[in-house]
């Protein structure tokens, strides 16, 4: 099997001066998924280290760069599944941990649960000697400088919200299996304990080797209410190519609950897609050493690995 | 159409000294939801109603009764749906509320958000003014004492994970509206912050209007696994009985990740089912002013609801 990454940075609105951040952001994380599928790594450290270099990123909504809860603090969902048994492990509003996708891998392997919750979770870091960092590490100007402005009565409490950012990646490996990533800071404001569809099997996230991998950004709620990344997988299980299966189940979460949203999707036979029912999607794949990328609908940029990397 | 009511009391292996607390119990949440099916009420009134007289009842693993977590300490997950619209409202790890399915209701009608997890749980509890009680009042003796017990280093540690009782219900009342509701205190030494099936979307529940309604319970981790509740619902979908729906699902979930539990069931015409691949789960249910319940594989025991509310 030729190994095949898609990553995302997130469904939205991407404000005109992120754009270029968030491009080079998507590429860079695509590259280095690649890397390690081409040397034979597994699609799940692919997914992961894909993860962690957006959740490093300030320029996404994950990890470094995350949104404000409505008292000012980070708290994060992150999931992460294996294709091959099912197994999955996840996070939900962590706080003061650099990278949730780790965490929840951790979840995954050392633990006999799937999703460790909020003081929990951290517990369980300091059990696995993950240091814990200030809350304000993962804090940017930028999150700041927006939160506080959410504040003065006369700003528009929609607009924010609308910040997109979760990351995500999926990948299939030289062996055949698929495993799937999301990590977020989640909505803008929300309030404390607030968990979204990031956390939650089936939504944020769903990889199976009988079928392919998913993971989902966009309104949280509105993917829980449809189960939307194992929605996708149901539609392929019925025939249907990973495009048609993720503009199916993007249109029933618009038509059945007013919810937009995005999806990236890697099939166990190697096909992929990226599709969106919002404004602007990130997007960057890579297979056959040839890597695609794009923003809006029908933008899709291509060039050599070799070329991206000497550009970087 | 004619109002149907169908509530479980946990899958799993039920003590030879527990049988009859839980059959009387199962017995008056469903004849309790019954009721208000009957006076026009809604399904959403009936499960949260049925869930939350087995949340009072010591017999059953949610609210008072539920089992301890390493520390010792009751933390409780659980979840609330609407077919009509897909809204639902859940609670994970909370901790000193009474009963978790009606904070899980407030979650879906007073805020935006599905989840709210723990502390933040317990922050909307209070501004709600639901009251926190002492956690001492959701332990019971008997959870205390088998709890202690397991700390014993010739203990069986796998003996107690077997401990079943998560409860839930499904409804269809006399508009044709599903709704579901699974309330649980998860599983006996698991870690702190330890999130299962019952506040995960798909898992513990799901309910859909164009379909039915499903509540599960078992092995928390592999019902996460398959997301089991949305999958029932899709072998509906493609054409299945509830029963055939339920066994598929179950015998897949045992095959695939190797866990057991059980489910049940109504679908969106009246057809209901109670299924389970452990050696017991407690079930009642009542249509057509009958009540039907039983807890082994086979067993169904059947009286008018006047016969059986004079027995009470």
């Amino acid at each position: 099997m030729k190994p095949v990454i898609v990553v995302h940075g997130g469904a939205g609105s991407i404000f005109k001066d992120r754009e270029e951040g968030a491009r080079s952001g998507i590429i860079r994380a695509a590259l280095k998924g690649y890397s390690i599928l081409k040397q034979g790594g597994s699609a799940l450290d692919a997914v992961e280290d894909a993860v962690v270099s957006m959740e490093d990123d300030p320029h996404f909504n994950a990890g470094c760069g995350s949104v404000l809860n409505e008292k000012g603090e980070v708290e994060m969902d992150a999931i992460i599944m294996d294709g091959k048994n099912l197994a999955s492990g996840a996070v939900s509003a962590v706080k003061c941990i650099a990278n949730p996708i780790m965490l929840a891998r951790l979840v995954m392997e050392k633990t006999e649960h799937m999703l460790l919750t909020d003081h929990g979770a951290n517990l369980f870091a300091k059990a696995m000697n993950i240091p814990e960092i200030p809350g304000e590490k993962l804090i940017t100007e930028r999150s700041w400088e927006r939160w506080s402005k959410k504040l003065e009565a006369d700003s528009n409490p929609q607009e924010d919200k609308k910040e997109s950012g979760t990351v995500g990646a999926v990948a299939i490996d030289n062996e055949g299996n698929v495993a799937c990533a999301t990590s977020t800071g989640g909505l803008s404001n929300k309030l404390v304990g607030r968990v979204g569809d990031s956390a939650c099997i089936g939504s944020g996230g769903y990889a199976d080797n009988h079928v392919g991998a998913v993971s989902t950004t966009g309104h949280g709620e509105s993917m829980m209410k449809v189960v939307l990344a194992r929605l996708v997988l149901y539609h392929m299980e019925q025939g249907m190519t990973p495009e048609k299966a993720a503009d199916t189940a993007l249109n029933y979460m618009k038509t059945r609950v007013g919810g937009l949203g995005g999806v990236i999707v890697v099939s166990n036979s190697g096909d992929w897609t990226a599709r969106f029912s919002t404004k602007q999607m990130s997007w960057a794949t890579v297979k056959d050493d040839w890597l695609q990328y794009g923003i809006y609908t029908g933008e899709m940029h291509t060039s050599s690995v070799a070329e991206a990397l000497g550009s970087k």
